[in-house]
């Protein structure tokens, strides 16, 4: 199996690749197990660290046609298609959201495409393509109303990709992620970038902004459950995708409060004190267009799982980076 | 008030500017009533006989973006967007159905933004977009499922706009339009066209093929309607559009079978028995994929209308087409 994996620098696509060397083998178009040859990490910065002689990095700007054309061969079985601007970023600036988030996917589906050869193509959609008038729990029939560029590009990639498909142009599966917690590292511009920074902040001692109402509802998953579903939306044979190559994902659905609850019972009350409320409207507005909780039907059919509870995700959070 | 109509050789762009022209005015992005100077009538080929010095015909490619450079200025007030090429056609030339019915939009789109003036955009997406499981009556927050590369296309097109319009780039409302019938004319490429051929065949004279079952249910509206709604949807005031955007049209919900029954009524045995019926799988899994019947309470909220029942259509289709 050769693989490309776009986002490789980012904080999923690291592990994701991690996650595909210690396991070494993926099923193939053909439903054959196969050892995994080679991973393309490909990100715009070089990828660092990933010393296994299947791993080929590559860097350059996904939005230069010259630099697509070399990403995928017809020897590419599998692309992961995790490459993508955030949200804030993408509202922040629409040029460089729709040349991402959209035209990249694009121009990379046209490729493979033009190849004939129809690889196996995952990639990650996001909560972000609803918004409007929101049942309390959201149903796999729910019409798709993004409130911002970010989820209209995304729900552009995931129309896009399910008529690849249909066509044989490629076999996607889009994952339509939750918010994903907790995020090692700095805070992004994602709109969400505090989900994870209320935890992660506070336990390495450190103060934390959280810019939402306490009663803010998320749907949440761990970095650990992501890459576990990843693999396994990768795996499924093309034709257990009876009702469409769009699936929500199911998750965990906290209110804030109850993230900070988690934590307190967790680590104590002193951390849960380093989180200051301080609402900001803008993120508020993007934040509280998503919704809290979905049903998430087909996905379980399908067999992809949630993790089981929030404190469980922080204690793996503290376990696989704050091991001191 | 300076408008494009995109799509004008075609039957519905042809009768949009001859209503528009006979109107004679159009509201403008500030809400104040305005006359109409110039309406540019852009198609492939040169739209004929619309004699009226306020017409200016241009003919080009919409795919070119020199020509797509040209067609809006910073004095157009209002673009009607009505090129497309059909869903049969997009779907047997995937590349040309990508051009024209989804880049060309964006290409469009993009130059609005680009000059900065918020023009207003009126445009018809298509029951295509929805497919799948779905309802008998397919509600406002149905999510969307296309089964075609056409169906996909519209979908695209409506995110765009709906985002553009948040973003204030465009002032936009997508009707999403049912099956036009009766149309004049020659069959066309739409897997749809058979549902104006077995009503205007007949009545000509001719023999029809009928392509799908008898108890196809099919979303319906008149020429003179989709005329009016398209208006309708432009005078609109942007205050009005709280749920956003893209807009199920109200309609006609009639099985085949009902569509042959009035034909007979209107016009006789002898006529509707010159419908054959030749099932014909292709079209029948894309108008079998398109519901057939909608609540559309968002569209009649705003004042959209539907023909009052198809006996009417089909009289008033003889009274514009066949008056001797």
């Amino acid at each position: 199996m050769n693989i490309l994996v776009t986002g490789a620098a980012g904080f999923l696509g690291r592990r994701l690749i991690e996650a595909l060397l210690q396991r070494g083998t993926l099923t193939d178009r053909h439903g054959q197990l196969q050892p995994i040859k080679r991973i393309t990490a490909f990100d715009r910065e070089p990828v660092q660290g990933l010393d296994d002689p299947r791993v080929q990095v590559k860097e350059g700007d996904i939005t230069d046609e010259q630099v697509l054309a070399k990403l995928i061969d017809a020897d590419t079985d599998s692309i992961f298609h995790l490459a993508a601007v955030v949200s804030s970023q993408a509202e922040g600036d629409f040029e460089l959201g729709m040349r991402v988030n959209f035209s990249a996917t694009q121009g990379l589906l046209e490729r493979a495409r033009q190849l004939g050869s129809c690889p196996k193509w995952v990639m990650t959609s996001s909560v972000a393509v609803f918004g409007g008038q929101l049942p309390d729990n959201v149903d796999d029939d729910q019409v798709w109303a993004p409130q911002s560029s970010y989820g209209t590009q995304k729900a552009m990639n995931d129309l896009l990709l399910a008529d690849y498909s249909r066509r044989g142009f490629v076999d996607g599966r889009s994952l339509r992620m939750p918010t994903i917690v907790v995020r090692p590292g700095k805070p992004n511009l994602a709109a969400s970038s505090f989900a994870s920074g209320i935890i992660r902040e506070p336990l390495s001692g450190q103060a934390s902004v959280c810019p939402v109402a306490l009663d803010t509802r998320l749907w949440l998953m761990s970095p650990a459950q992501a890459i576990a579903n990843l693999i396994h939306g990768h795996e499924l044979a093309a034709e257990r995708l009876s009702q469409g190559r769009v699936i929500n994902m199911p998750g965990l659905s906290l209110t804030v409060a109850q993230m900070i609850d988690a934590l307190r019972e967790v680590a104590g009350d002193e951390v849960a004190q380093r989180i200051q409320l301080r609402p900001d409207a803008k993120i508020e507005r993007i934040v509280g267009s998503w919704p809290g909780a979905f049903s998430a039907g087909y996905a379980r059919e399908l067999g992809f799982t949630a993790d089981e509870d929030f404190i469980g995700v922080i204690r793996q959070f503290i376990q696989d980076y704050l091991p001191h």
